[in-house]
């Protein structure tokens, strides 16, 4: 089945997940989709403690929420690329200090373009405050034919 | 010891790698300070598995990068703050695969201020190929006394 | 008249515009501001022929689109700062080519603190599109007493 | 003569100046090409009063300073694209106000890729001071063949 096949139908939050749940990283970051839209998308990451940076005041280290708005900024894009697509570049904002808990993200598409498109994510913790947000750039020009 | 009495002194990398070493993300990350400087820093991150993003090409997930580059550029400050300070947002350029192997990180101050401060980092392969590289701005600001 | 005491009052756009309208780079842009509200601003730049990158094919420069993203975030806050704020940095993504034509700009807080605050902004051509959108990070603390 | 010809030639910097100063915005920029290398460029824009944002305290509009970091951080580029190329997304850090004066931009590729490839800059004031700096990613790769 082509890459062009599949992103043509509507894929299910348990097909794209278990798509995300190849990759080593996302089965750690223990990675839930809990929906799935046209340029849409949101995810779910389940709490470690080796999450932590600062173990007196017990919050999240910023380079976790940065993986959650890069991974989901990418996959936002999955109803077009039917994959995940590499990064070209990435920018985060970090907006309150996340707490131990599970970290919810929501992701959107900016703006499709053939050869790279822009999406943006925000990032909430388990009691809905956005403790981060940011965009990334993704090359989406069809990998060569070998 | 007050902050500013440990900002005066020198530094060695065991006193920093000790200090980022507190932080759980960061021992998972298996971090080793190898040089200090004024403004400057040297770290190494330890490979392992959880990492990869694509099974299929063992390349390491991007997020892990963004965390190399936010935290080297955090800690090329620590000469003049005594401490890791909060990240205000962070960007990251990514520009090749970054295939299994340790990761070497080298950070440098930018601009300093009294309230908030440049940084960039440039994270490299086991074989001395750029992977990624990127900025942060971190806020320097003395915290208020309580 | 204090700062404090502006910003609890609900500012007019043509308060506004007189407000942005001193500075010369903001005149020579020809901005006019249509709408203004909580953490929100819709301004409108006057097409020039300096305007300009491109002598055949006519499109506006980046920097004129990365201005607008700078000052329409920036004034987005103007409800709570009373004033234009220092830009500590900006990012700006490129959608398409900006060809003649006045240009309108919507900004809007993302969020709010009191030492930094993050705002974006969306940059539209005369017929509505999408040509640029970014973000700033803004200075919101007080300046020192004097 | 093709683009691919003028790039393997070595280009003198009169030559990337009346490239560069064919843009409209370029030319009301007063922008003069002092020095260019393999992957790198000088360049100096001409200060105008109109380039003010703070009629009280004189300095440049961060606008203007964005616009130096993306034209020089692009023309950086020149030695191997033979023109300027398309922005893709630009960010710019802001150091110290710039007062009134002409400023000089060093630029410098970061990363060379046939698709995108990453440039920065940095723009002094008359004083040789940093006032800005950042970073573009530009697309390099060839236009499609008419």
């Amino acid at each position: 089945m082509s890459e062009q096949t599949v992103s043509e139908q509507t894929l299910t939050p348990e097909q794209v997940e278990a798509m995300i749940r190849r990759g080593p990283f996302h089965q750690w970051l223990g990675i839930k989709v809990l929906e799935i839209g046209e340029g849409e998308i949101v995810i779910k990451a389940t709490w470690r403690e080796e999450w932590v940076v600062n173990p007196d005041r017990q919050y999240t280290h910023g380079g976790i929420l940065a993986t959650l708005v890069d991974l989901t900024a990418d996959w936002a894009l999955v109803s077009k690329t039917g994959r995940g697509v590499p990064t070209i570049d990435m920018r985060v904002d970090y907006h309150r200090a996340a707490m131990p808990g599970d970290l919810t993200a929501r992701g959107k598409l900016v703006k499709w373009g053939s050869q790279y498109s822009v999406a943006e994510a925000n990032v909430f913790d388990k009691d809905g405050a956005l403790v981060a947000s940011g965009r990334g750039v993704y090359l989406t020009a069809q990998p060569k034919a070998k």
